[in-house]
C-alpha cells in the first residue's frame, strides 16, 4: 500500500461530474491550482506560459470498474479501462496537460485547459519535457 | 490521505538508480509490465503497437526534496521540482510514454522506452489520446 498526501487542489467553476467536458480541449474553463504552503519552494520556477503536466486524484471515480463504453457512448463496445482515458479505473490518477496563464501568488496558479472538478486533489506537477531544452 | 494499491510492477534489466538513463529515449532497455490478476479485464484491448502512458511509483525517490539541480548537474541552478522531471518530489509518480512491442500473456506486456527500475510499482496505464480517433 502506498500513501499519498495531496500537494494542493483544483479551484474551478466545474462542480458536478455531469458537466465536465470529456477532455480539456473540448471547453474546460479557466481554473486555479491552490497549493499547500509546505510545497511552495517546489513551485519557485513555474512561470506564466509554462506547459505543465498536472496529476490529480479523481476522487469521484469508481475504482472497481475494469471495462467501460468509451466516452460513455453505449454504442461503443466495452473496452478495458487501460485502453481508455476513463476516470473509472483501479487507481484513478488524472494526467492533464495545461498552460499557466497567471501566477496568482506564491501558492496559486491560474491555468487553462483543465477539465477537473472544483476540489479535486492535486498529486504532482511536472514540466512538459522539451527535448530541445531539457531541464 | 489517499491509498493506492499497485496494479503491477516493472520487470527490467535496469536494477540500480545510477544506471537509469535520465529519460527513456536516451537508451532504456526493453522491459516488461507484469500485472496483478485482478486487473486482467482492464487490459483486454491493449494491442501490440499501442502507445500508452504508464504511471509508476518511483519508490526510491526522496519525498522531502523540493528543489534540485536539473539532470543532477551541479552547474545548473537549483530549480523547484515542479518545473523538472526529477524523481525526487513530494509524490513521486512517474509518467512514461511507452510503446507495446509484444503481448506476452494476459497479464504481461513487453514495452519499449521505459526508464524505470526492476521492481518499480505500476499505478495505472492509459491510452495516449489520439484526437483524431478518440476512444
Amino acid at each position: 500500500m502506498i500513501s499519498l498526501d495531496p500537494i494542493g487542489h483544483v479551484r474551478s467553476t466545474l462542480t458536478r461530474r455531469e458537466h465536465a467536458p470529456k477532455q480539456g480541449h473540448e471547453g474546460a474553463p479557466v481554473a486555479r491550482l491552490v497549493f499547500e504552503p509546505r510545497v511552495i519552494l517546489a513551485l519557485a520556477n513555474v512561470q506564466r506560459g509554462d506547459e505543465l503536466l498536472v496529476l490529480t486524484w479523481l476522487h469521484e471515480a469508481d475504482r472497481d470498474t475494469l471495462q467501460v463504453h468509451p466516452r460513455d457512448d453505449p454504442r461503443l463496445p466495452l473496452t478495458g479501462v487501460f485502453s481508455t482515458r476513463s476516470q473509472d479505473r483501479p487507481n484513478p490518477i488524472g494526467v492533464h496537460r495545461v498552460r499557466v496563464t497567471s501566477i496568482v501568488g506564491p501558492a496559486e496558479l491560474e491555468i487553462a485547459d483543465l477539465e477537473a472538478f472544483d476540489g479535486t486533489p492535486v498529486l504532482d506537477i511536472k514540466t512538459v519535457l522539451d527535448r530541445l531544452r531539457e531541464r
